[in-house]
């Protein structure tokens, strides 16, 4: 008898985006002329620019010929676009990475889900609250935890809690953890971890060998230049530290889909008898044996990003999206609105007015000014009060957004 | 302390494709000059047809403009995509799947691999001798396996071989199983079963309440128009098989990543008190929440195999490839050898002449006539004294290796 893996039916019912998805049609069919704005899902909406257009039209052109075209890649991804990461994202950082150390993937929602599979199923796991869904989820079925309680918090797993009063910078837990999801700049919160708070973390985890997850897909959008953009510039993060990228917010790629992760040749994990094991070829082993590559075209398309055109104009992008968190930011403080984020991260975090609930904001707000958030609450009790928007959308429609906010002020 | 999850360990070293690219590079470092011809990995080695190359161009021209952009892809995977799989490859054949059976992924390795996830760790996985790596190696990550005996064989697993006596086609398991997985037109034998022996199988699923994971990823080269492309062909399959397609051999997309599979909506696993579990919502909620959906472009490059000049352009580059694999098996017969397969897919199963072990032959041939071959045992025991060789050649290439076949004849 073909038995379910039951882990994965302790999990709650619907993810937070089909949730909204659900209501904002629902409004739509009700509402079929209302001009809604959606500020609520981080996709985003400026098209890629010329560098890799240009890229990826080349790589397609390989494709038709004999001597070009491109079947199964390297288990790693392709040499030129490891080097570019390397030299672009860690040497000119001053961190050096191995090329064995890189693993171009397809995507880091995928990778942040797949990684926690190659450790054991009874590591206690600790995220923060709110947190990104995918790393509670996947620890869910993989049966990490327990049961799910009326606040949607699993059994068995450590939520600590980022909140106003911590500035949205968790505390190390009070109990042993093995497996620690950190997220900077922060979805949904935009809070940034400086080197000060990263090296406790560092120090927590030698201490207790753990391994920190360090998601960095929004690195790209730190524009105050002390804090750090990889969890290795910090020392002694290469011993206990695996980094997750992205090109998706970077550089528009969420319609293309490539990432990368980082798992350094010092990080070790433990066999139950103590004895230390290399984690970077499980991860190969795993990569190599569950995955086939990102597509050529989208590698290409990557390695674009890193050219001296590619640089300028990603950095034109992400400017005009500062831009819309600045607005969003600015306005909404006039109107009374106390809101977090939007400097170091594409993310504003805004407290609901009048202790209004997360989704009761969301509805509210879909209603009387027809534009989408995302409830706070779906990344978490302590994400309840909360909505957060992104800085995603087209600069009139953040305009016009703002100008709706102003007219249905409560 | 973070624990690794040690059932990576038990996993035996060196995935076959590693090691021969080890063999083949040693030996082209001392013989630098050697012109080696490769008929080992089952790479794509025709262009992309222009139907493919003008939608992909196509697609990479809509990211570029702010109207036109694809951001984040809907769960299952574009419309346009998936009602092209139903019509051409479901409907052309009398089988009826609804939209939300299937699931647009990057791969049918990450599919094979990824699916036995949503399955209990202690339910008994049975496969064919010789099997894709794949298939077991995912079973060992997730502890469904003891370790592995000398033979490479790993305890609890049931091996079902498939030997020139059964016609390569696997006799039913003696005992209880709960996942049966399936390859047909078979990687690597090249054997493709008749609607009596699929009927068999599913009879058997239906009374053990067994799931059938059904590998079609060659389908495309069947020429014997009395068999299945798909499981779904035979009544009742969809009450007990998952069926797993691929672009990658058809249409020459091993580079650009994308494939499908089919989750029917009456397929059921149980709980271990004996309840009825939905296995479709159940894959949808791992697929939403560890994958972020195939490529924009590669939908849409797949998209444009189903179109008629699509259709009529993967047929010719199909139609070369069997021609390579009728000219290896009249070849290589008329030199006396053995020879299976190559008349429903596009693999040679070779019978080593003289007793010569897989990998005695494999450096025999890479030595004495510089091909690549790949070695049988690399499989599984039961793929032992046999070769398998591929199709996807170059044409000239292919006349060559023939050649040099008769010239080192032993």
């Amino acid at each position: 008898m073909a038995a379910i893996n039951e882990n994965f039916l302790k999990l709650q019912a619907g993810y937070l985006f089909p949730e909204i998805a659900r209501r904002v049609k629902a409004f739509k069919a009700k509402n079929p002329k209302a001009d809604v704005i959606s500020m609520g899902i981080g996709d985003v909406t400026q098209p890629l620019p010329s560098a890799v257009i240009d890229a990826m039209h080349r790589a397609v052109d390989e494709m038709a010929g004999a001597e070009t075209l491109k079947g199964y890649g390297p288990d790693h991804g392709y040499d030129f676009l490891i080097d570019a990461v390397i030299k672009n994202d860690f040497n000119s950082r001053s961190v050096e990475i191995d090329k064995d150390e890189i693993f171009i993937s397809d995507g880091a929602k995928c990778d942040t889900g797949n990684l926690q599979e190659i450790f054991n199923t009874h590591n206690t796991v600790a995220v923060t609250d709110p947190v990104y869904p995918v790393y509670v989820d996947t620890n869910v079925m993989a049966g990490r935890t327990g049961s799910a309680d009326d606040k949607g918090q699993y059994e068995k797993i450590v939520y600590m809690p980022c909140t106003a009063e911590n500035g949205f910078i968790p505390a190390l837990p009070g109990r042993k953890v093995d497996l620690i999801y950190l997220c900077f700049p922060n979805n949904p919160t935009g809070a940034v971890a400086t080197k000060e708070k990263l090296k406790d973390w560092i120090a927590y985890a030698k201490e207790n060998k753990a391994v920190i997850f360090f998601d960095a897909a929004y690195e790209a959008y730190i524009t105050d230049p002390a804090i750090p953009h990889s969890i290795y510039e910090i020392e002694g993060a290469k011993e206990v530290a695996i980094e997750f990228r992205s090109f998706s917010k970077t550089a528009g790629f969420t319609g293309v889909r490539c990432a990368f992760t980082v798992v350094p040749k010092q990080l070790k994990a433990y066999t139950k008898d103590g004895r230390a094991v290399d984690v970077n070829p499980v991860w190969h082993r795993r990569h190599a044996t569950k995955f086939n590559g990102a597509s050529y075209i989208s590698q290409a398309a990557a390695a674009a990003v890193y050219t001296e055109q590619g640089k300028k104009q990603i950095k034109q992008i992400i400017d005009l999206y500062m831009k819309n968190a600045e607005l969003i930011r600015t306005a909404l403080t006039k109107l009374g609105y106390k809101v977090y984020g939007g400097i170091n991260a594409p993310y504003i975090w805004l407290k609901t007015p009048n202790d209004f609930g997360s989704w009761q904001f969301f509805d509210y707000l879909l209603n009387q000014a027809h534009v989408v958030g995302t409830p706070g609450a779906g990344f978490g009790p302590s994400g309840e009060g909360y909505l957060r928007l992104t800085a995603f959308a087209q600069p009139d429609n953040v305009k016009e957004a703002m100008n709706r906010f102003a007219k249905v002020k409560i």
